[in-house]
């Protein structure tokens, strides 16, 4: 028997989902046992009687499988150990290491479900599209509220420009936003700021003027909320503008300053040239950060997100630099928000591993940005369609099931070069994100990229959008699959079963309950004969032949 | 290259000890790398200069290693990959997996190091000896307070027998207890309660009449701080008393009783004979089990240690069924406590794997059942004392290093058999005893076993200890061994290096910082010679010879 056998009895290998449902999960090498049952019973009933169920198959990547188990015990309180099974023989799996025949103080424990810690999602956002909008350069709907310099959109932008969007323009496109199957919308932020991108806040308690005030944002929450499109709002909190009041009052009164433990100084008085404070990413002198580990900035910022939850009743957050606030605030942050709006979405953004934050205790998704590395990987042909498959499922086996479904793929954001430019090829650019708007996950569509809007990094990458360009073909297969999505549970809320990956070809199911759909997309530049029985094609064109289908070079077809 | 690598960026392999010092970890395949280093910097400077470190290794078991390493970034962000090294063949170990190349965004990330996140545990209590008391079997120091009808001390206790001990009897005791080296008493729960060994709270505002009220534990802390001594009470948290006024109120006014959330309830009526309420096991109708994620329940049962803490100015709290109250309760329990009395010592009860409890956020310390489960294993030959090592260091795996000087060792307690009675055996009963006193951990004595009392499970257990019998020959050896671990660091709070683990022979040395004891205990029935080069005996008798020292039969020697 072997060695690589991974599990503890908490964190993502054990957690409840229900109040009587543990979900267990076991780690082992790819391809070497044939069968692995769990065996479980209530802590603390000491007869014999010890259930047994078989594990599923989960996930593989290149070296190992997750077998993945719910068991129940009406009581709450699990003992369990896992049983493997490979050439007949039975060993094991114990709290204690591989046993041959456990007792029962060798079980794992998970003495009891409390209620706080049930793994507890929003159902609505399950696996649907968000829109995200740079609100300065999306569309400008009332020139009233506009800045004094607006440059025209048809100039380049740099870093510090405005071009006149704001809620206004949004209400007027919210149709346009709808027709692309999207459910969410995820605004940049909207509190007072003395930047265009808003990523640092003067004032907390102050919608943006020249967005059109807490009026506009109101009348755009109000009209989405018709069309049943959900409102996402910024939260940036690891730090705030140099203007703002709270740095001010340390700038202007030192250590005696009520806010100077709301910061992180070095050493009083603040010299904002020498820089002798923490700020975003040690390097921004013009952004300084909080010091989220105190409880009176907790309260504050909490108190902030609360506010306006209620007063605007927006549908979730997206927090800004998530992973460099205390986990304390966000502990603080998602109990007082899911206390007053139980199914709010909570989306942070990490750029790398993130399963600190998904631990049920913080939030419901984050920014799947390692996807994104391991598509462009595949798209620019450094990796098969297999070692993509493998990659994106290594990823996800970071993470417990429930969160598998929320994980916000994106091809690009407003910190990415976009996929258009970095690819230099409209066909696979379009492919890219039709596979991801089949994929299980929540697509991100950040503004433009429907139209193949082009863009190198910062600045370049936050370009107005083009409203001429919405009759474009390619825009068409983008809404109709994003429509689908729409429509469908399976490409929504389904699982993923591989077909086949190889030779840049992908096939899978997407299967919710009895329901299913196959996707196959062909990323070469040949038409491909596939082994594949299907019923009928419910998106693109392909010949449907004997157990086969042909389907042409660089296309998606959907099947029945 | 092998794949047996384990590393995620948080949980126990990454973590903060100080607000710039990140302590990561790796786990690999025993006997299979020649070196491991880890390359880091911080994350926002995107030069090119990487530091260097060489991971130490920290534990080894059956099948693994685990290497260990403090890495300094002084901006508190982080980004690292592990070099592995076989063969002086050179491979990466990334968030990505293993890359020949790794470019910067193949590295794992540790964003920051916020404040709250920092592991800090109380310095005071590292290492040092708890002695568990039982209050009403240690010793009547004061008939006035004795319940009704009190047994003779020669007779054995069953389920529902009092004693009369009390926290007089303990001050009158305390230089005894000071004697065996002690730093810490852990009483047994002191608030009002039906039972003898009140593990079911009638009165969470109320200290025990019967054991000497406020009054008497107030004088017993104060008398024990005079000797340095601490005093820990327990806390009893996941259930109450079934006389409890809380529990009454939902009894008596059922659904409009303000409390009727504070307990976990089937269906209203309560109905105390059918047991239509969670109680403690589930199991014990006289024992309601509280709602643990109430926050109201937070509220009260926090707002207690609170109280109490301010009142009495207690040392510390040893939690009762920790393992099954909320974990909520307890990052609130640990925030409140620490903010008024930022050294005070929290101890869980936990009887299997407690990580999750061991992140920092809750417990200091747990009850570590398991240390007891591998020394039982080893003083009755099921396992070696290689196999010994082995399954102690697996244990330790589990916790971040920090915890592994604060883990409770334990031969027994009130929930067990006595050691004396399992073994039947008086001479390996001393040298268990002796073996924990000078291994790493934090050595838990429970009343009497120090006097080799003897006691089948509850109740016999829990017999009154024998005043008679504190003039035995192998209680000098308990003292001693106390006295030395509570003045020399090395013992206390030093690292453990293993020399020979074979044979029924244990050596080792404790190493803190220059200074060094080499302890050596031989559980054979045969003299040992050793290969061993030591200085001077500090403790017990051998002799000395060239690089060598033979050792008497079941004896332990600690030399310099």
């Amino acid at each position: 028997m072997d060695h690589e056998i991974i599990h503890i009895s908490e964190h993502n290998y054990a957690y409840p989902i229900d109040k009587d449902i543990l979900n267990v999960r076991l780690k082992v090498r790819k391809d070497y046992y044939e069968q692995i049952n769990v065996l479980y019973k209530n802590l603390y009933n000491h007869d014999n009687e010890i259930f047994k169920k078989q594990m599923t198959l989960l996930l593989r990547d290149e070296i190992y499988e997750i077998y993945e188990c719910h068991i129940q015990v009406k009581e709450r309180h699990f003992k369990y150990y896992f049983e493997l099974i490979k050439d007949n023989k039975k060993i094991a799996y114990t709290a204690d290491g591989l046993i041959k025949e456990p007792k029962q103080d060798n079980f794992f424990y998970y003495p009891v479900i409390n209620d706080d810690e049930i793994i507890a999602l929003p159902e609505w956002a399950k696996g649907e599209i968000i829109y995200q909008i740079l609100v300065d350069r999306f569309y400008d709907g009332c020139i009233n509220n506009n800045p004094r310099q607006v440059k025209n959109v048809n100039q380049m932008p740099d870093r510090n420009t405005y071009y006149g969007g704001d809620f206004h323009g949004i209400i007027k496109k919210l149709d346009y936003i709808k027709s692309l199957g999207t459910k969410i919308i995820y605004l940049s932020p909207v509190f007072s700021s003395p930047t265009y991108h808003k990523y640092d806040i003067k004032d907390y308690y102050k919608i943006e003027d020249i967005y059109g005030g807490e009026e506009g944002l109101t009348t755009l929450i109000n009209e989405a909320h018709k069309l049943d499109i959900k409102i996402i709002l910024d939260c940036v909190y690891n730090h705030c503008s140099i203007e703002n009041d709270l740095f001010q009052d340390v700038i202007k009164n030192g250590v005696k300053s009520n806010y100077k433990d709301w910061f992180i100084i070095d050493n009083f008085p603040i010299n904002t040239k020498k820089c002798n404070y923490d700020t975003f990413g040690g390097l921004v002198p013009s952004m300084p950060r909080f010091n989220t580990s105190n409880k009176a900035v907790i309260e504050y910022l909490v108190g902030n997100a609360v506010y306006w939850t209620k007063k605007l009743n927006v549908d979730g957050f997206r927090l800004d630099v998530a992973d460099e606030v205390s986990i304390r605030l966000w502990r603080e942050f998602r109990a007082r928000l899911k206390e007053i709006k139980p199914d709010i979405l909570i989306i942070g953004e990490v750029w790398n591993h993130a399963s600190k934050w998904l631990q049920g205790d913080q939030f419901d998704t984050v920014t799947n940005y390692k996807f994104r590395k391991w598509l462009l990987d595949f798209l620019t042909e450094k990796i098969t369609s297999r070692e993509f498959w493998n990659k994106i499922n290594a990823n996800k086996m970071l993470y417990k099931t429930p969160f598998h479904t929320y994980l916000i793929n994106l091809v690009g954001s407003h910190d990415t070069i976009r996929l258009k430019t970095f690819l230099k090829n409209d066909k696979i650019h379009y492919l890219a994100l039709a596979l991801m708007l089949t994929l299980d996950g929540m697509p991100l569509i950040y503004y433009g990229d429907e139209i193949g809007l082009e863009g190198d990094v910062d600045p370049d990458n936050r370009r107005p959008f083009k409203w001429d360009e919405i009759d474009k073909e390619e825009l068409k297969m983008i809404k109709e699959l994003g429509q689908l999505r729409s429509a469908y549970q399976p490409l929504k809320k389904g699982d993923i079963i591989p077909i086949i990956f190889d030779d840049r070809v992908l096939a899978f199911i997407r299967r919710y309950r009895t329901e299913e759909i196959i996707v196959v997309i062909n990323f070469t530049n040949q038409n491909k004969k596939l082994k594949l029985n299907v019923k009928r094609i419910i998106y693109g064109s392909a010949e449907i032949l004997d157990n086969a289908i042909s389907i042409s070079k660089l296309s998606i077809v959907l099947f029945k």
